[in-house]
């Protein structure tokens, strides 16, 4: 497995795959791997001949109050764990790589980003997609792969390709869960024992929504009330959002109709925590499968 | 030659192209051709094996008060003039094509788009890097060619395309120039016989500031006095912006040090017009293609 830190390191590496006339998927992530990221690894393999990963905890998309700083970064950890989902090569470049002096274009995505995270967390999507665009130019891959953990982010980069044209496809892969339920993230290690009890709740409240869903509820308020309830039992975390948004456009709806997205952002102590699921009332799969 | 109406059809010129291993130039341009488009044909053709030119009145580049209605167009004329200089196919979609619905994604470039034509035609250079990031993406061409003509514009491709590392290189070329020295633009049929007269003027007042910095003048304020009392000189022209600054960033600047960029911008009545001309006190020729 090659480790590249430059960009003309992973170009070259790039054009040799090109050369012998083999695919090549990309997996950007912000590294401290967990069983997300490698389910991602494996799916790049599977599909594509050749896998890189990226690991570049991206300063763009962090707030100035975000944790940027705090962010956990462990380096040969992640290495050894991608190495054994056979990743061909770690694109890992330092900052001053990606930005250089003079830097100053940005790709922002309009509507999708308006809501959400994209409230919450203002410029987010823009670092995102400024990065992933950067990514994407580099490595030119023929798919690129993302968690649907991070759902709005997954829509605003499928925008963003079919926007400006990108000759890339984007492919989504489901959130992978702890035993319990909880969402992996990196993020997750922040949590101290208590808060990590607590965490629980998340994934509960998605249940509750899902069930009353598939029982025939269709009224988005009651849905949202009901996971919000549910949420509320555990004092020790505070919502952000609890919202229901038509897939894949996010357009806010009062009725549950095609797929949609139950999207919930929260906070448990420092912590921010996001997690999703699609509520599909039709059972109409090819529609989530196209989003 | 090829004319091209959809994405997929220049692709699959392009996927060909490539196949056989050939190189491709994109000529970008909004029609109604004149010498300076053609001259960009010929350079693509003379670097690149394959010439793609592209004919797109772009709407996102246009204000709400501009001329994109009147903005002339003349595709069988467009047509015939870039079969003779060889240009393999023509790009030549309809803004639905471009801009089909739900497009929802801007590239921004900053710094370099905050004076000069970014102050008087506010998102104009917002629409020039969008639509030109999906030109590059959908023909994916080994070099792109830019008039100086639009030295700001091909300024702010060339940052984007380094930022977002999008594998292409920017080849730029000189103004060319009516035999009385009016730059040529699609803009000047609009011009009846007095104020084509009067555009004389914004060459003659470039020359004056060329022939002051060759003499020793290196006073910014000066030499833009001297450009402005030339034009003021013509009644008929008023002037947007005379400006001198520094190359490439287009910084502020109070005296003549490095390569800069004499840029002016008038109205001649309802027409406006550019033109621009690089100062060079050094002679630094090496530092002016590197721009």
């Amino acid at each position: 497995m090659l480790i590249c830190r430059t960009i003309n390191e992973i170009r070259e590496f790039v054009r040799q795959v090109r050369e012998r006339g083999r695919t090549i998927g990309l997996v950007p992530t912000m590294g401290y791997f967990h069983e997300g990221h490698l389910s991602l690894m494996r799916e790049a393999k599977k599909a594509c001949a050749a896998a890189v990963v990226s690991i570049f905890v991206n300063p763009l998309q962090f707030g100035p109050q975000e944790d940027f700083h705090q962010y956990p970064r462990d380096f040969e950890r992640d290495r050894k764990m991608a190495e054994e989902t056979g990743v061909d090569a770690i694109f890992y470049p330092s900052v001053e790589e990606m930005y250089p002096a003079g830097f100053s274009t940005h790709v922002e995505v309009g509507g999708l980003t308006e809501c959400l995270c994209g409230l919450s967390r203002p410029g987010h999507f823009r670092g995102v997609a400024t990065v992933v665009a950067k990514l994407l130019n580099i490595v030119l891959p023929d798919k690129a792969f993302f968690g649907w953990k991070d759902a709005q982010q997954a829509l605003v980069i499928r925008r963003m390709v079919r926007d400006l044209n990108m000759p890339v496809e984007i492919v989504t892969v489901p959130v992978v869960r702890e035993p319990d339920g909880l969402a992996m993230s990196s993020r997750n290690v922040y949590l101290d024992p208590r808060e990590r009890t607590a965490a629980r709740v998340l994934f509960r409240s998605l249940q509750i929504a899902e069930r009353a869903a598939a029982g025939g509820e269709r009224d988005v308020a009651r849905l949202q009330k009901a996971v919000r309830q549910e949420i509320a039992s555990e004092p020790l975390v505070q919502i952000e959002y609890v919202e229901i948004r038509a897939l894949p456009g996010l357009e806010p709806i009062s009725r549950l109709q095609g797929p949609a997205l139950l999207a919930l952002a929260v906070r448990i102590g420092k912590t921010r925590l996001i997690d999703n699921t699609v509520l599909n009332p039709e059972g109409d799969q090819l529609a989530f499968d196209h989003v």
